[in-house]
């Protein structure tokens, strides 16, 4: 009880309480930056709610020579508790459950007797980021000080305008040297290579989102085991069978079905640990995003003022633009593919019909050579044209934002990636070919991407010592503007040298590689038995790269939350039903399968029977992703439970407001009563 | 306020006033039930809740020869007002909502005025359904008084074992000879046949259950008309073009996938409207059917106590049992119709090769009356199997026990009615016989409905006077018992009236009656255009004859929600994919089809292309389904602003509570201090 109060005392007045100045995100504005504009901002992070600003602890530095401007951001615990129970985070409540924040009830939560600590760093990073990108343009800010240009309008957001003028060069939260040290020891060190990941941990401190990346990647290495295997004993046993190739594709298809219906229930009971998980996610009531443009309207739901953009027009965008704009687009890749396969059929026909061939050679090679450099640029120059046509879409959440962008690149690369195995395996019907060229794709990209990984911790002492030195000049030259409390010397230090550190671009390229990988596995299984042993060695190391790159190479990116891993779980299994359909084909196309049919069966026959054999196939797998429910029972039963507990709470509070009202209405008529009675 | 008041005072001493008994529902013992069970039924009904009661008013009718002992059953407003309460029913707030009735804030309900009719009669007697079910044998009732070896359990429904020991014969609630008038004048009249249904009466009547199926077979009968033209204008300009099948079959099967998403949406749209559609339906936490038996345990979600039935042993049976037995009867099915073809093919060679063909007519015939003969025989028994299987199996929950009886009925009806097509469209091929097979199955099914239904205001007129004289010399025989208040003569003579009326046996035959429809129209549509004539000419009369059954002929039948048609939409979603494996395959096989394709094209190609013909519009068709949104988008933002609207009461009414504690601490120490202030 006494909790409760202090805290809402405190919030009644908070500039009388002093707590220590922690820095926990950093502003950095480009040296051009009018002083203007950067005032402009510290005002508004500064200014008090009601008037529009963040109410945040900013701290200015600035760097003389080249007159860049670093603001040092935190806010006290009050401000982060209110925060928090307006964005509806979720703490472990003191009944073992996720609950949201409720200040009033603050002492239920664990972890609540120290306030200070009672949100991680993670948590109050995110707070932050919400808070400060939710400064938004008041109908007075016609444009940003300084920049005449510049135009706002009511409910942009402002620091995505700095950003996107280049005002402010980065916004980044800073990392905690201690916890990711424990973190990185539990996690990507060479003993523990067969040990379990620290979700937890990684969740703690990475957030929900980048949990769930890893979380899914560890399932589905330890998934690849039993195909891999299989792989390995064809690889040995050399046993020559016709059953061979048909009894590895069935068991990949029954397996990979399995596979993902197992992480949709693994992922629903570590979101519902993590609190992540909405008893009805597709009713909830999300922000909309920082970038999401539109005239100043109210959110249909809670009434609050936030930007409108009608879906008509954002329909026409996408129909008119997008659409045409990515067909183009797929067109090219294939046709560059044809031409492709159509030079190399000239290349060898040269290389074969010449005298002396190896003068040839580098004509036998020069079209895998210019494809790949193609499909390299092709990638390069479609990633933008992707990026610009979502930006331009203007998805009002960035689920959905999120999930378009997904679409677009899953498309995309199933053509550029794809296009050329079904090529070869159903128009050329080269079984030869095909294994070899999926060998080649495979192995290339995994040994690529090895390589580049092999290198990051070479090049990541390599800068560092650069970095160091650079921030080490940096922050000596700091000097502090605004002289209420004194930054540490080496919180100045990491900020500095964390601000030369590179930008983690999101999950987003870690799911498509992988998405890649499942297909290159799955999608002509029967034809390269061995690519999940191929896969699996590159994902065992790729895990540990992975997190190290997270611990040390990259700024600390902001937690963000996530239940599942969205749209890639369609875009999983449709890979999933296609390779049911390749699978079939190939077997079907099989002549030593083929001769275990009755001689006497038409082709057409043969043919049918293959595609009712394809047919049931699917059925089974339709039934079983039907059957299986996404959420293991004891979840579903939480679920249930919290719902009918809040339920029940509400109605006794109901009944308890009743009763109050009638015994105030009881006592409010006594006192008349007895003073008529002293009247007679 | 006053309201509120009054209605809390009422409950507390229920007992001081008087309310005109309005009889209900009807409970009708055998009249050889011994007299004591009769007693001890009567008095668990009155008893009050805390002694596991249903606290409700019942009145006893005797006739004295026949020894027959009726039930009239009512409640007072105030038990009707806690057990809404309790069953979180659901009823039109002043803020233009459903709402879950809420006692102590009735006064904001509309209709509150007058409590008499607050609720309607078919809501009533909802209520009383589910109070007089909802009593159950206490540890202390071992088995039924006066009969011995009727064994109860604890958590037992007692009213559920009177109905299958045969104690009691009926249990039915009263038509409202007014309403139900009203009613029928505008759903049934012949006038009527072209507007649409009064579909919020029928749900306020009916149900929400029943309502939902009008719903659909009005949805579905309007959408037979678009293909029902086509096919009158293929009848009638007799167009021959080799397109004609393939154009008919593809506007169909993208029309049967949009009518089934476009129910969806609408089907959203009257639940919500009607208060069943529930944001989160998967977690309701749903009472076990009365007939669920196990050993008494715990609601894991609410705690209450009710019986368990582990899940593996459920499966056990289910697998063990059910699976085996219910695969032996479709065998059968299916060797029957072998034997069917097999018995044609050979009376059709007798009677060719024959010479005095008109002696050998009764060969030709036979199959076919035999094996309609077997069709009919083997319906029923299965129906019979089915049914207990069903119940052996144990199910929880209404929802998934009627889900379980709809998968086993569709699996056998599926094999039943269409396992022939498929044996005369792609083994034998003859898309004559195809034709012929299809109509004939379509047509006959359809008279033989149409005759019936026909019949049946002719039997009822003939029927309902039996009835009366029957209900007269009844009623007038009819000795009140318990003679506290004398129940109208009317009302009497209307029970006893009804209580010879035959009994609804639910929507599940309906539903299977359309799904067959379904099936002929569109699973081989391209062989039969006018097959969606024939359904609309039997549909539009269906409605009607329908209603009027429902109005006139049955016993009125309790009110059941529903948000949904539930399984059935699965069920009708397969025969969409299935249509469109068929229809493919029927233009496919065409010769003249065929034709229209480069001669030089391999049999194998041409299955090919047809192959790939099918998965692009079983890929659109996944893609379509995929993309509509199950709800329209004011449901999901209404769904989404109550719960966010609750989400800030919760917080609002928390927030009061802390502020009051805060303020009663502040008054319980203010004295103190005043006093002490006293004593300087």
């Amino acid at each position: 009880m006494e909790k409760a109060h202090h805290v809402e005392d405190v919030h009644r007045n908070s500039k009388d309480v002093r707590e220590p100045f922690v820095p926990l995100v950093i502003i950095q504005f480009a040296s051009s930056t009018k002083q203007a504009a950067i005032t402009w901002m510290i005002a508004k992070l500064q200014a008090s709610r009601h008037e529009g600003g963040a109410e945040l602890t900013v701290q200015t530095m600035v760097m003389p020579h080249s007159d860049e401007t670093m603001l040092y951001i935190g806010a006290n615990t009050n401000r982060l508790l209110l925060a928090a129970e307006m964005m509806e985070m979720k703490k472990l409540h003191v009944d073992g459950h996720m609950r949201e924040v409720v200040i009033h009830d603050l002492q239920s939560f664990q972890g609540s007797d120290d306030l200070s600590t009672f949100f991680t760093k993670g948590e109050k990073q995110k707070i932050l980021l919400h808070e400060i990108e939710g400064v938004r343009a008041e109908p007075l800010d016609t444009n940003i000080p300084g920049y005449e240009q510049i135009k706002l309008y009511p409910g942009k957001s402002i620091l995505k305008k700095y950003l996107s003028r280049g005002l402010v060069l980065q916004f980044y939260p800073l990392h905690d040297e201690e916890e990711i040290k424990r973190l990185g020891d539990e996690w990507y060190q060479y003993q523990k290579v067969f040990s379990e990941q620290p979700l937890d941990k990684i969740r703690n401190y990475f957030g929900e989102k980048i949990a769930i990346y890893f979380a899914f990647l560890g399932i589905y290495t330890v998934a690849l085991f039993p195909p891999a295997l299989i792989g390995i004993i064809y690889l040995v046993t050399f046993w020559k069978s016709v059953y061979r190739e048909a009894i590895f594709a069935v068991f990949n298809l029954i397996w990979s079905t399995l596979l993902l219906e197992a992480w949709k229930r693994y992922s629903s009971e570590l979101s519902y640990k993590w609190g992540t998980l909405n008893s009805s996610s597709a009713l909830k009531i999300d922000e909309p995003r920082a970038d999401y443009s539109g005239d100043l309207g109210r959110n249909p739901v809670t009434g609050n003022p936030e930007p409108v953009y009608p879906k008509w027009k954002r329909s026409c965008r996408f129909y008119l633009v997008s659409v045409p704009i990515i067909s183009i687009c797929l067109i090219v890749a294939f046709v560059v593919m044809l031409l492709y396969f159509w030079m190399q059929a000239w290349a060898d026909s040269v290389y074969h019909s010449s005298g002396e061939r190896w003068l040839y050679l580098p004509i036998l090679y020069t079209p895998t050579i210019v494809y790949s450099v193609a499909i390299f640029l092709m990638n390069t120059v479609y990633r933008m044209i992707a990026k610009e046509l979502n930006d331009f879409e203007n998805h009002r959440l960035e689920s959905s934002h999120e999930n378009h962008f997904i679409l677009k690149l899953v498309l995309f690369d199933f053509v550029n990636c794809f296009m050329s195995l079904f090529y070869v395996a159903f128009y050329l019907q080269d079984r030869t070919l095909l294994r070899s060229h999926l060998a080649c794709l495979l192995i290339t990209s995994q040994l690529i991407g090895q390589v580049q990984e092999a290198m990051v911790p070479y090049f990541f002492f390599k800068r560092r010592e650069t970095q160091l030195a650079e921030a080490m000049k940096k922050s000596d030259n700091l000097k502090q503007l605004d002289g209420r409390a004194e930054i540490d010397k080496t919180i100045q230090k990491q900020a500095v040298l964390e601000g030369t550190m590179s930008v983690y671009e999101g999950t987003m390229d870690d799911y498509l590689e992988l998405f890649l990988q499942f297909g290159y596995v799955f999608l002509f299984s029967s034809a390269f038995p061995l690519a999940a042993l191929w896969a699996l060695l590159n994902n065992v190391t790729e895990i540990r790269t992975d997190a190290f790159k997270m611990c040390r190479v990259y700024q600390r990116p902001f937690c963000e939350s996530a239940s599942n891993i969205g749209a890639w779980q369609v875009a999983f299994e449709v890979i999933g039903l296609i390779s049911v359909i390749t699978n079939t084909a190939l077997i079907g196309m099989d002549p030593t399968v083929q001769k275990l049919l009755p001689s006497d069966m038409s082709a057409v026959n043969i043919v049918l029977i293959f595609v009712i054999v394809e047919h049931v196939v699917l059925a089974i797998k339709g039934a079983v992703a039907y059957f299986i429910p996404d959420m293991p029972k004891w979840v579903q039963i939480e679920l249930a439970r919290e719902d009918y507990q809040s339920k029940q709470a509400l109605q006794k509070e109901r009944l308890q407001a009743a009763n109050r009202k009638r015994q105030e209405l009881h006592e409010i008529s006594r006192p008349r009563m007895s003073s008529r009675s002293t009247e007679i």
